[in-house]
């Protein structure tokens, strides 16, 4: 029996993602957003969503560019940080004591300690309400070596990517193996 | 160290959306879709991407809606499937033993046996390459009274959804709590 819980945003798992960005004076800022992912495979494109008060949006409008860099389950206490302060008033990276890279691709930086980042050109810009939606095109995916598996893959148990739960809003790992896609289904 | 793995689709973790659609003869379809999640706080949307090439994308066009059925963990083999067949020669509800339910609110189907649906009128496309974006406005969120704590929220435990790995194409499920969102960051 299904409850009607009117118009909300309940979808399950969120991704957490840091979005690297410069203000207009070059300081790097760093936001955490989990209203985005992946939206285009040829080019690929990422997609994340900004409301116009965040100090990150007229970065991304200036700039024309971002990145995303994906946080491990250990880095969560920074990764919640970055979605609490503003880079208005806070140089995120001083006050956590992470790095801040420039691309030698986009406009942007990234978080040097996180172990999986995106360097995203806008592409796309849709005004939907509250949020403002940011495609980005994928021009280099860098990562580090310790969540390669031995054939060079990302091995997602030493990723350790975080999941956020809308409504609780609550941080979980990545849990049990369940099947291989494009695959299980077959046997329907 | 960080290696470059060039513009790739990798990013962790995308959801598992089962996205229900009518044809032009009033056929329920349904397909699952990864490239996709939440855009927007107010109005509620979520944001789909889906090739051209596939049935539902003209289905979507032409009604201009769509609802997204998410799976929980034991229904991962049905979930794979719908990503599988193709609605234009399977019937991919009798197929599954699945039930097609029509929305009340939106020209579209949902599977009655997923925990959690959202209900969304088209109000956005984007074309960015190989995938189309459609952006939808929820216009309500049907919840199993099973997936739902003591206090009448989803609990995330209860409703087990799936995670897609991309690179790997392997399905997980939610792992370990870490920590309450905006919260924990303010211990940095």
């Amino acid at each position: 029996m299904k409850t009607s819980f009117g118009p909300k945003t309940l979808l399950y798992p969120t991704p957490v993602l840091a979005v690297g960005t410069y203000d207009a004076n070059g300081k790097p800022n760093v936001m955490t957003a989990s209203w985005g992912g992946i939206c285009c495979s040829q080019p690929p494109c990422m997609n994340i969503s900004l409301r116009k008060a965040t100090y990150s949006y007229q970065n991304i409008v200036d700039r024309k560019a971002f990145t995303l860099s994906l946080p491990s389950e250990e880095q969560v206490r920074q990764a919640d940080f970055f979605g609490l302060a503003s880079g208005r008033d806070t140089d995120k990276f001083a006050a956590s004591g992470l790095t801040a890279v420039r691309s030698d691709l986009v406009d942007a930086p990234y978080v040097a300690e996180f172990p999986l980042i995106l360097e995203c050109k806008l592409v796309h810009t849709a005004e939907l309400g509250l949020h403002t939606q940011f495609v980005g095109e994928v021009l280099d995916v860098k990562i580090d070596a310790s969540v390669l598996d031995p054939e060079g893959n990302v091995d997602i148990r030493k990723l350790k990517p975080i999941l956020f739960a809308t409504g609780s809003k609550e941080y979980y790992g990545v849990g049990k193996f369940l099947a291989k896609a494009f695959s299980v289904g077959k046997e329907s």
